[in-house]
């Protein structure tokens, strides 16, 4: 960031910071940017040039690995703008892009933010959207250095690239799986799917707590950075990636990266629940929310055997989260199966997961 | 990239190569990855992972400061798809961030690409999308590393991060013009202004060599890559940006962020002959587009008045693009000032540029 007190008190064009209630028209795109930049603190050394120059200049730990990744929130497609505080989903956009860094075992800097708005839109909510991105970046010491904004006729966009890095030895990718191998999951699964429910439809039931864990968990997933990074640390886990197109649909690619197969036992999967009661009042299997739903950004791993009990012990020392054992690697030509409570098995290869072009739920 | 032979042959959920004439929504999420990563050479050695994982990761060179910008292109604000090729529309999108990373005599390296689409497009079009970026980034020996694709309703949004490196000592920021400073521009401004004339509206000119040219302009700009390193090279350019908002728009930014003023000459601004003409044949003010129009793309920047000599020889020596002394850096308090050929002088502070949330043109 340049030093705000140059480019703040600047005569040449300066417009000065519009006042609450403007939109984002009014305002320009100037007015918008001295706003963004007056809502961060100073950011550390390693930013030499962040908000308001067109290319952020960022000093890079020598030797280390530079990991990029990116994803975006498309209004209509991945939330509505009324079932969303401004705040959340910016909560919301940084985190879909902590958990793919979790994913790796990296340790997330700094985020470029690419804003698309419509010009109604007002400038209160766009700050509220870079306060939201700055909380969940925040608590990992990253920072918003620069980004662009555009117009967009009809929907807002919000697309976070997030820089990171990783020591070479301490890269987790998804493709190391070996037969043998122990599969685990972080956290619980399926409350993100019961929090959908929640937000698009009625559930008969009165249990306002239920209602309030499954939207928390759908609307601001929390990324497992501290998990993938001690996860990685431990030198047991072979493969990981995040739970973001549901357990089933990450397994596949878990299983076509590493060529190997997997077998889930369900009784042994952790079924949020937030996400066992929803279902049962709407009547539909909560177990089918877990393994398919999606979006609930937990860690998805293979662990070497001999490993598993140090992995456990070393996850209880940086977190709350649970961690759950539920399944095995096994041989490519096995495929993925799910091996039910009574005692059936269900090859899960054809079930997939979450496809962003393909039918709507 | 990981090796491409080991997930192109995986069983487990693989569904194959798209045909031509697919459609996204048919040819599904990891159908369309496999058929980007396909198109692409195997990268070099600093790209450890490339397209096909959830995160990038690169291996920085050692001492480089690392340099990050975003730039989006919005179907229908920024074009018009049936306007122009999906190839050139690639260009295009890699080219407006490559001039950002000329613009601080940054080399660029990495690209990571958030694309957004209808599920009718077909996958032809998206593979001609990424020729082009390959094409404009190849040009400096830069890849396409990974990204992510979402599902938009009804528009095409192709938003690229690029990422590049620069020596500390050789980074051109735009904020350290100083009064007395000579004020330089390459190329010729105005085409890209006349390109939309001639696509949005019947110019009344049989002159089809104008028109392709402006159209190209428009369309295919050219980041100045190889001059703005070169100028970094140089050690004489005290401040540097891309003619991306329109010349007085762009120079006033370059005011505000040193806290300087300036005067242009207009009779010295080099306005492209296809601009002259355009106009002419429209009733415009060729000048006025030239100051104006933005997307040029060329390189505005103030250079120390000794090493101006210095400057235009070393860009002769690595480009045929021309350059020119167009005015003269002054004090913050006497603004930015344009004087015209009959002697006539007017403040331009309060004209600016393109600004993305203001008023249609």
């Amino acid at each position: 960031m340049t030093k705000s007190g140059r480019e703040n008190s600047g005569s040449a064009g300066s417009r000065g910071a519009p006042v609450r209630g403007t939109a984002v028209s009014q305002a320009g795109e100037f007015g918008l940017i001295e706003r963004i930049r007056s809502l961060f603190p100073e950011p550390p050394s390693d930013v030499v040039r962040g908000i308001g120059d067109d290319v952020a200049v960022l000093r890079m730990p020598p030797g280390d690995l530079l990991l990029a990744t990116c994803d975006c929130q498309i209004e209509g497609v991945h939330f509505l703008r009324h079932h969303i505080l401004p705040r959340d989903l910016g909560r919301r956009a940084a985190a879909i892009n902590l958990s793919d860094m979790a994913a790796m075992g990296g340790d997330p800097l700094w985020a470029v933010v690419s804003l698309m708005l419509p010009g109604d839109l007002p400038v209160d909510y766009v700050e509220d959207l870079y306060r939201g991105m700055g909380d969940a970046l925040g608590e990992w010491g990253a920072f918003v250095v620069g980004g662009n904004t555009a117009r967009h006729p009809d929907r807002l966009v919000v697309d976070v690239t997030l820089l990171g890095r990783a020591a070479p030895d301490r890269l987790i990718t998804r493709d190391g799986a070996r037969p043998g191998d122990v599969l685990m999951v972080t956290g619980t699964l399926g409350g993100s799917r019961a929090g959908l429910e929640w937000i698009l439809s009625k559930v008969p039931s009165a249990d306002e707590a239920v209602r309030d864990r499954a939207v928390r968990r759908h609307r601001t997933p929390r990324a497992r950075v501290a998990e993938g990074k001690a996860l990685a640390a431990t030198g047991r886990v072979r493969a990981m990636l995040d739970v973001s197109d549901g357990l089933l649909g990450d397994l596949a690619h878990l299983c076509r990266a590493g060529r190997v197969g997997a077998v889930v036992e369900a009784a042994a999967v952790p079924v949020d629940p937030c996400c066992r009661e929803t279902a049962r009042a709407k009547g539909r299997d909560p177990l089918d929310w877990a393994l398919r739903g999606g979006e609930d950004y937990e860690l998805l791993f293979a662990v070497d055997p001999d490993g598993v009990e140090h992995v456990i012990r070393t996850l209880r020392g940086v977190s709350d989260v649970p961690c759950s054992v539920i399944g095995r690697i096994v041989s490519e030509k096995e495929g993925i199966q799910v091996v039910y409570p009574d005692g059936s098995r269900r090859n899960a290869a054809s079930e997939g997961g979450w496809d962003h072009f393909g039918p709507r739920p």
